[in-house]
């Protein structure tokens, strides 16, 4: 009786006390409350959403389910930044050891990729040997002595979070603004941070495409953090193109070396140290973004982050040769080039269907679970609003086999349409900065 | 892969196609369809609603999913009532023998009562003997002899319905219109009728209080029998008040049978006449309302009504002398009166808590298959905007237990207020008449 009356108030667009919450979710823990009534609530949560209390007891069942780093034995203000994902995405792997090279710890636990996105435990992955699944004891040892861990969420964090996102990924409740916010948070939070950068995406290839609903995200998660003592800054970013060349799990690896070299493709280069500004002054290392961008830059210039990141790759046992030699990642057999077949400009893209196709080459996956080829990807040199003559490359294809290279050519000249006239400006790298 | 895709289509509002409805159902019959998607689904239709199209194919795979009665062995156009129920509701025990004893079958399949409100099969079970549980074949033959059966929803019928309501009734998802009007049409459909007679009733005991939703259920109910071929008239009728004075199995029996003799409440004897006038027209036996009405008075009048009664009790093996000595029903021990303590008028009352207390008294029931008790109930005499003095009975318990009629007593207070001034005035008896 219970279940049916809350799912009826939270039908009706009625609010539910903090208390509700708990003992609705409380039970489905224990398993009073079943997979269908959960799935009925999930969805009048779609339809009705959540207020600001709602919210902050569901995050605090969410936590409550698994355990919560303390890190308090960790010295500094412990920095973490979270990306809704999209295409080529790789900016963690570049920002954590930048910015831990220049003093601010940083705890990330990641997710690996599924659907059209990537996921970072899957680039990582793709280092020889380098291991992900930390114990909590080994995540805050490495945190004590190199300042950066990058790993996957442990069993221990928000175990409810995975039971629920299962049964939302089964009954299309995965798009509701709340639940996303709540389930990113509750991960976040209990990483042991004490503050939080967020990198909302949007544009075709985010997960939340239009600008309303990405602000209204990010706006949501900010006010979740805060409501948890925790600083939180949030960048709505362009997802309407990939981000720098490589899309595939070891070929994103090796262009996030290169940048960590200072060899990365400038919008990559440009985004890092916009994000890096901003976790150093989260982190109380610089006092504003410019000094942090200027740190950063230099950090990147000098080596100090690609040795950083060398350090956690032996860490974490993988072979930090890689950051030298980038050809010791998996390499894929076949190579496969696009040109176009004419003169113009780089249309607007369809960058959702350049991921799908990358998880077509196998570079992703469909449902939790399955395996990916880390070699295999794309190297999308061709930008938006770029002209072309014909026989201009504007990608290449790096595949297992023949006939996948040729499927992926197919799908990225539709992707990628070549103009008769310049297409409509893109979207600014950074279109805004939120903090409440 | 097809089960959250359809889910995603409703949700965001699109149309699914008849052949969608009947894949999706058609994988939830054979188990590929888990029961959270279903509930995910159902609440998404709470908050979208169905097109025609998809009401009308639900319906068909509803009616698929079970057996339709092949009544054409039955001489004449066959005629059922269907009320949305409420408090007091007993118009089809007096309505199914006296249209019945004027030439046209009455094919009545009935439910049993759930909540707050009664159901006319519990109410025949209080007859000694009396069985609803024929088969099919038993069903057709009495159809035939006597022109009318009233019997419980056999498992042959719509099997899909009671399944989806079992779901709907555990995950807040009951009170959709689209899913109101295709669980009843598609028992009725499945009786073998030619036309339909609805009672969709409206006031704080309905199931849909609000007059806009009653309309809407009419409306719907209306174009899926249409849509079927069958005639379909609707009646918005009051529930403002319980109609009678009984409400209870045994008691409502014995009311049935007092305005079969034409000594009925005069609430329940115009609604009846007016009802079985719409009956005898569309089944084609009187040409007019009026000279129907004038039809029915007769035939409660002479007798007719009466003994055909007689002759379905005797055909179902319950004891036909009851309609003779109401005395044989079953009888409840205790009897308590409620009297008011003060002058003034009936206030509004709250017949949904009426109902409620007779649940608690034991005569209905909240979940399915609970065992009920017959004898119990009330007989309440006051009717909102009378006039009364103090010391005037505005109720009788009938009771099994003394600390049970107590109970009954200080509800029934509560919900028949007398107030200082006449109230603002109830419902006309009947409110509207829809036949689109």
């Amino acid at each position: 009786m219970m279940a049916v009356r809350l799912i009826q108030k939270k039908r009706d667009g009625e609010t539910l006390t903090a208390a509700e919450i708990g003992e609705f979710f409380g039970a489905y823990i224990r398993g009073e409350v079943a997979e269908y009534q959960m799935a009925a609530f999930l969805m009048a949560v779609h339809f009705r959403g959540m207020v600001p209390g709602e919210l902050s007891a569901l995050v605090a069942t969410l936590l409550a389910s698994g355990s919560t780093a303390d890190l308090t034995s960790v010295p500094g203000i412990k920095v973490d930044k979270h990306s809704t994902g999209g295409v080529g995405d790789k900016v963690s792997l570049v920002l954590a050891p930048l910015v831990a090279s220049l003093g601010v710890p940083v705890p990330m636990m990641s997710g690996r990729g599924l659907g059209h996105s990537g996921g970072t435990v899957d680039k990582l992955e793709s280092i020889p040997g380098f291991r992900t699944d930390l114990t909590m004891a080994q995540y805050r040892a490495q945190l004590e002595r190199i300042g950066c861990a990058l790993i996957s969420q442990t069993a221990e964090v928000a175990p409810l979070d995975r039971r629920l996102y299962a049964l939302r990924d089964v009954t299309a409740t995965v798009e509701s603004i709340p639940l996303i916010a709540s389930s990113i948070m509750s991960k976040k939070l209990a990483e042991g941070i004490d503050a939080l950068l967020l990198d909302v995406k949007l544009g075709n290839g985010a997960f939340l495409p239009e600008p309303e609903q990405a602000k209204q995200l990010a706006r949501t998660m900010i006010a979740i953090g805060r409501g948890h003592g925790k600083r939180v800054v949030a960048l709505l970013t362009a997802m309407d193109r990939p981000l720098g060349f490589a899309v595939g799990n070891a070929l994103e690896v090796a262009e996030s070396v290169r940048a960590l070299r200072n060899e990365g493709p400038p919008d990559l280069h440009s985004l890092v140290l916009v994000q890096a500004a901003e976790m150093l002054v989260l982190g109380g290392v610089t006092p504003d973004t410019s000094s942090g961008q200027a740190a950063a830059a230099a950090a990147l210039a000098d080596g100090r982050a690609a040795a950083c990141f060398q350090r956690i790759i032996a860490a974490q046992g993988g072979d930090p040769g890689v950051v030298d030699d980038p050809g010791l990642l998996p390499q894929a057999p076949v190579e496969r080039v696009l040109t176009t077949a004419r003169d113009g400009w780089v249309g607007a893209m369809d960058v959702r269907a350049i991921g799908h196709a990358a998880v077509a080459l196998g570079a992703g996956r469909h449902t939790l679970g399955a395996a990916i080829d880390q070699a295999v990807g794309f190297h999308i040199t061709a930008k938006p609003g770029e002209p072309v003559a014909r026989g201009t490359v504007l990608a290449r294809v790096l595949a297992r086999t023949e006939p996948g290279a040729a499927a992926a050519i197919l799908e990225l000249a539709r992707a990628i349409p070549v103009v008769d006239a310049p297409p409509p400006a893109a979207l600014p790298l950074v279109v805004g900065r939120l903090t409440e």
